[in-house]
């Protein structure tokens, strides 16, 4: 299966419509590659109401060969100063209205575009295309699975050669992980490991140390495989040898609490409910203040994309958001849980794309 | 040795006076990095040129414990909207002049300020602090020379154990070096490494395939070591089995290329002549055009800074700056040769960083 850009350019026009707008200068780079399949370093993209053939794609020397490549169904200009060079070489007629993409473009580049004598109006068009971006299409989550899957055989390899257990540094079981998913088809890993051991898993971030991993600890991993530019995101939480009673509550209410995220997500429903789905659990459990961060996020070219799902979030969920569901208990200076899925919501009920057991696992 | 983030706020509000300013508003993370210590994932710095004492540094709850420990010669706040609550909190008084990094900030985050009726005047200020990064003092020098050791010793070990071999594919050669830069003291490495053998070698910016490397072909590696947020850059290439003439004549005109741009290297010199110097060789050998790229950049807290050496660049060297030299001539579908170094411009003539030989080897 292979994305369908002029689909997403299509959806893009509506949109252009909507705002007024006759075209849109894309200067954000993964909105590029979202909208083209372009991965070059530099470029930027002007796209007409007018259809494909009128719009442009523009970048440097560099990639003469890789935009042919990857990008045979558009135009495409060579510059270095990509984004000055389409507003003006005259694409747009003078007098459009051009939107630009305001919450990206710095105040000294956008200087530099008004002093250009094209006749054009630029037009504060923040957030367009992270807005069409939030609703994943099938090929999209063929990758992110693809992206989970990396993940989950990876953590399965680690789990049954024994990679988690006392004696072992959390460095040198994030070296282990983030190299089995290698292995296992990532083209890099998401975002830095987290193994958080014993104390340190109290650490909602925790950056893995020379700390040793003990008997009684637990250990909690959060990481992502990359696949063709998209990142999976899961966390799970092991205890080494046999679980004290305190963790077991406090893993079964996180369990709980994460259970019921994952059952809020729905489309039409608000971000915010989400977040106190899960949230109600682990505050009528006394231990609401230590559950210190928003709920999820949304995941796709970006490890953190739209929707957040926190307390103070606004919006509804829309069918085919793929985002976390990743609730976490921390009792500084003696440890803390964390689970975490990558889901896609759909009408008939979450997808779930990370697929290790969420039970808990002495190791 | 540690960091003397004093002495550099100092050096910034030297150049605050020059500028007519009363305060700088510090947005970019490095930024903020360099002129306090604070890695933190949002913050925003406000430097007044009334001293430390009216210096503020602003972040949000995930970092109320690292920036007391990181900062902890500055007053910090605690804010989300971290910029936004510096400039509203009444800091810099009425009728002002607050500059801020016009070359980051984004229109809409410079329209959200601008509304803000703090009485202040938002200055345009752009690379202030990166002109100050481009000299590098004593420490940050100390810490380029450990990821560049970093770097040399991984690929020592690469080469003694034999893992650059005809079988191996590109991406396993990548993978190990990768792993071996780790074991050698670096956090993570500088960027995608670049392997790139045979015809691929021609590619300037390969990303490691799973090519099989053979005899007879040229490997180039493109690598580097990150060291407490400082970035190392190497590129060596070699020969696998006995070089053919042509391999031999094409390293060895690189070879006198990168000697003579880096022997152009010194302060005042213009940035365009040490390009002239090292590209003029290759230019009289009738290869010119196969040179496609500038002849280096500044290395620090970006693996890609100011001060950029190409034909077009303008400026000077200053002494201390850290950049790199690496020339290449590719010569597509049959072959090519970078050779590049990291090396600090110094009054008694440059400092080599990178130690790994550039006499021509065969693997």
């Amino acid at each position: 299966m292979s994305a369908d850009f002029g689909a997403r350019r299509g959806a893009l026009r509506e949109l252009l419509t909507q705002d007024g707008l006759d075209s849109i200068l894309i200067t954000d780079l993964l909105n590029v590659r979202y909208l083209t399949g372009f991965t070059g370093s530099n470029a930027a993209l002007l796209v007409s109401t007018g259809g494909d053939e009128r719009t442009v794609i523009c970048t440097d020397g560099r990639y003469v060969t890789q935009v042919a490549e990857q990008v045979p169904d558009l135009r495409a200009e060579i510059d270095r100063a990509s984004a000055l060079h389409l507003l003006g070489a005259g694409i747009s007629g003078r007098g459009t209205r051009v939107g630009f993409e305001s919450h990206v473009v710095t105040v000294d580049a956008h200087r530099a575009w008004a002093q250009l004598d094209g006749g054009l109006e630029l037009v504060r068009a923040p957030g367009v295309v992270e807005s069409l971006r939030m609703v994943k299409d099938e090929y999209e989550v063929g990758v992110l699975r693809d992206a989970c899957r990396a993940a989950d055989d990876a953590l399965a390899e680690l789990l049954s050669g024994g990679g988690i257990r006392a004696g072992r540094t959390e460095r040198e079981v994030a070296r282990e992980l983030e190299s089995l998913m290698l292995d296992h088809g990532a083209d890099a890993v998401s975002f830095e490991t987290i193994v958080a051991a014993g104390v340190n898993s109290a650490v909602p971030h925790h950056r893995p140390t020379d700390a040793v991993l003990a008997e009684g600890d637990f250990v909690k991993l959060d990481f992502g495989a990359l696949v063709d530019g998209y990142h999976s995101d899961m966390t799970r939480t092991f205890v080494i040898g046999e679980p004290a009673q305190w963790q077991r509550e406090l893993y079964e209410l996180v369990q709980r609490s994460q259970a019921a995220g994952r059952e809020a997500l729905a489309p039409g429903i608000e971000t915010a409910s989400v977040d106190a789905a899960s949230r109600s659990v682990i505050e009528e459990a006394g231990y609401g203040e230590y559950f210190l961060h928003g709920l999820g996020h949304g995941v796709g070219l970006e490890i953190h994309e739209a929707p957040g799902i926190a307390k103070s979030s606004t919006g509804t969920l829309l069918s085919g958001a793929a985002v976390t569901v990743e609730p976490g208990v921390y009792f500084s200076g003696r440890g803390g849980v964390r689970i975490e899925d990558t889901l896609v919501v759909r009408d008939e009920g979450p997808e779930l794309l990370t697929l290790t057991s969420k039970e808990l696992t002495s190791v």
